[in-house]
């Protein structure tokens, strides 16, 4: 029987109808987002300038085309410094270079003579043998040479592909016209140029008064995963203009890395070329700061906190895949060590990241991992929350618990899952994100 | 224009096809196969019977309905026992109580009555309090009165769903049936009723001569990765007619374990229930062995090994998503121990697991692996093959390896990375899946 044309033309709106669902349903199981949802909706915030602190940025095709991927910073004579960086047996040339440069640089209190940063973005110069540290060596003369400063003076950070040899060549031919350039006002295209699959760049500040001096901290960061899809890499910058000397800067760093940086996890997995570098020129005026813990020394360390915590978020935030940015809250524990021990075991579990990114209230998954932490535990003593809702208590779920609760809480963007061991005073809190398809999408289905 | 109905109908022709192909493009992207790609081709295999081992497996509907969830094991009076389980610190009460239990049984060297196993799944009584204890001494109390024996002398195990209160009634109710119908024939069967979200059966047996004797070993398993979703657990049942003491067979299981199952990781995650149990009841015949390190009793402990390895390898090829069987091979660290703190870090590493799913020979995450394992290596000591391919050396890629034979190496479903560190004489082999869109469908788009 042949049909009414009227018919088959409902019928094909029908079906097109049905190829747009379709189409719809294996993008979102499949897709990456141009940008990460939870990328911060004001974008990249107004750095102020760093007196001392100069930046530019230029295209020197490494690997991209068409955008910016090496960026050169000059930062005045008499400035501090201090560095934390990958505890990896395999970290790369620009890693085992800056270890040994900072070193010398710290044996005074303030460097004599100007220092210059140069990283690029594109080739991670990891695992590339001797070759990769004669690279190393040329880009630091080279920056030496346009900055007028010596190339023990110039520490330079690669990220990108791994075992690929570093077109040094590429990188040293921009080095002139980027030192021409260099101006205070360049942050926010310094932060453009070192990223790789970031999906955002990100930047964070804050100021203070110190010794009735403002004081202004300026950062930024690369970084999607602890290490992305052949892209090795954290990479984190700030620079104040407090005067203080690479001792106490170098306290204070180390010390807030461990509550920021090191308190941040995508996927378990360690880059060979994590690297923070922090530069004070003391430009600000304030009484030099020569403890940690004096006064002044503990407002700037405050400070410097604030920054690389806000900085550690937004590299949790354009985690691979990332849905759900996660806080993971720990108390109770036997010490703090034990706590952050338990609160990473929580927060690199697959089961439980996956249980997020499908809005599972799972707190199973959370007793799971607690269990496998290998810390001091009672299973009759832990308590968990999930945001304020009281999900299970005495080894067992909450009497006043609802599954109605949890599911609904588990759509929120923004997630807090808080155990209390209640084995002592122990307490940590570390960031993490969901584990979706999208995670396996990029670092599976992406061929390099 | 009216378009000619011949034409129309050829547009819906075409928009179903289009419909088909994007069915098909989803169902690939997200889809989990009813059984494992890894699953052995020749099935579940025939176990020998175990004289003075019976089973009986049926259905108590403890959570799914209309398949076997519970099974009930005999093992006559005089036989040895031999158990490892989790270490989880949140480890569920009927692992506690096995513990307990099993501590008593090997105060002699073997044990005067006859012993009892009941396994259930769909509901695996961790994290359920004061509460689920009783459940166990229920379960236990009813077990000894249907197989005449004491509850001291009934091991239990419970495998699903964490935090719900085990309705150990319908357990109870089911025992007397399955007493009746215990024979030695019914492995297959038990096999069968302790499986959650495993996609086959699991079982492996050999055959030994010891003493002029032949000894049978027959076991089997269920684990579908470390903990699936909302089921806990690693089960493992192994029965011989070797006649061996308690303090040998529990001294033989504990080395295999080490070298078995705890080589092998799916997602790093590890189960609140995790239970190994063997047996010996000595209707083999053979002078009974008394030390593990005696001939007979190495013997016997490589005929253990290779059943408890099989087992263990099929726990991996029945990972959640797994679509590769990988073989982590670490040679060359300065201790055995160090070794498989590397091969594990390789192993658990979601971006060489992912790089395996997306087929791409990625040594650097390799490197990166071997760096955050945290034992000693040197850059430019690794060497990394894929398979018999040499892929990377001297701290840089090999000056042999072309990515073409690298691409084609990683299509095969069983890889091998073979790691030598050039540090010392320690090794290890671990055993591990890739990472892939099925794992996070099976763990994140499921709903409990």
């Amino acid at each position: 029987m042949a049909k009414p044309k009227a018919k088959l033309k409902r019928k094909i709106s029908k079906l097109k109808k049905k190829i747009k669902g379709l189409k719809a349903e294996l993008n979102a199981s499949t897709s990456i987002p141009a940008v990460s949802p939870l990328a911060p909706p004001s974008g990249f915030p107004v750095l102020p300038e760093i007196s001392g602190v100069t930046f530019a940025a230029g295209a020197a095709g490494v690997k991209y085309q068409g955008r910016d991927d090496v960026m050169l910073a000059h930062i005045a004579a008499g400035s501090a410094v201090a560095g934390v960086f990958t505890r990896s047996a395999t970290r790369s040339g620009p890693v085992l270079d800056c270890q040994t440069k900072l070193a010398a640089l710290q044996k005074t209190d303030t460097v004599a003579d100007a220092m210059g940063i140069v990283v690029n973005s594109g080739n991670s110069n990891a695992f590339t043998g001797k070759f990769g540290d004669a690279s190393v060596e040329f880009v630091s003369a080279s920056a030496a040479k346009v900055l007028k400063t010596s190339p023990e003076n110039i520490l330079t950070s690669s990220t990108g592909v791994i075992g690929e040899p570093l077109p040094h060549d590429k990188i040293i031919a921009v080095l002139d016209d980027l030192s021409a350039n260099l101006s205070s006002a360049n942050g926010a295209a310094a932060a453009g140029a070192i990223m790789t699959t970031d999906t955002f760049a990100k930047g964070a500040t804050t100021s203070v008064e110190i010794d009735g001096k403002t004081v202004q901290i300026a950062g930024f960061a690369k970084g999607s995963g602890m290490i992305a899809p052949d892209m090795a890499t954290m990479l984190v910058y700030i620079f104040t203009d407090a005067a203080v000397t690479s001792a106490a800067l170098q306290h204070m760093i180390s010390a807030e890395n461990q509550r920021t940086f090191n308190a941040i996890t995508v996927d378990s997995d360690t880059s060979t070329s994590d690297t923070l570098l922090a530069f004070a020129t003391g430009a600000a005026g304030n009484t030099q700061i020569i403890g940690a813990d004096s006064v002044d020394g503990q407002v700037l360390a405050t400070a410097l906190h604030d920054v690389m915590r806000e900085l550690a978020h937004l590299v949790v935030k354009d985690g691979e895949g990332a849905t759900k940015f996660i806080e993971v809250k720990v108390t109770g524990a036997v010490s703090d060590d034990s706590a952050q021990t338990v609160a990473l075991a929580i927060a690199n579990s697959p089961l439980v990241k996956t249980a997020a990114a499908g809005e599972d209230p799972n707190w199973g998954r959370v007793v799971m991992a607690v269990g496998k932490s290998g810390e001091p535990a009672d299973r009759d003593k832990i308590s968990i929350h999930f945001g304020d809702i009281l999900v299970a208590e005495n080894g067992w779920v909450s009497p006043t618990y609802t599954e109605d609760a949890g599911v609904a809480y588990m759509k929120n963007q923004d997630l807090t899952i808080s155990t209390d061991l209640g084995m002592g005073k122990g307490t940590a809190q570390v960031w993490t994100c969901d584990l979706t398809h999208g995670y396996i999408t990029i670092n599976a289905d992406y061929r390099s």
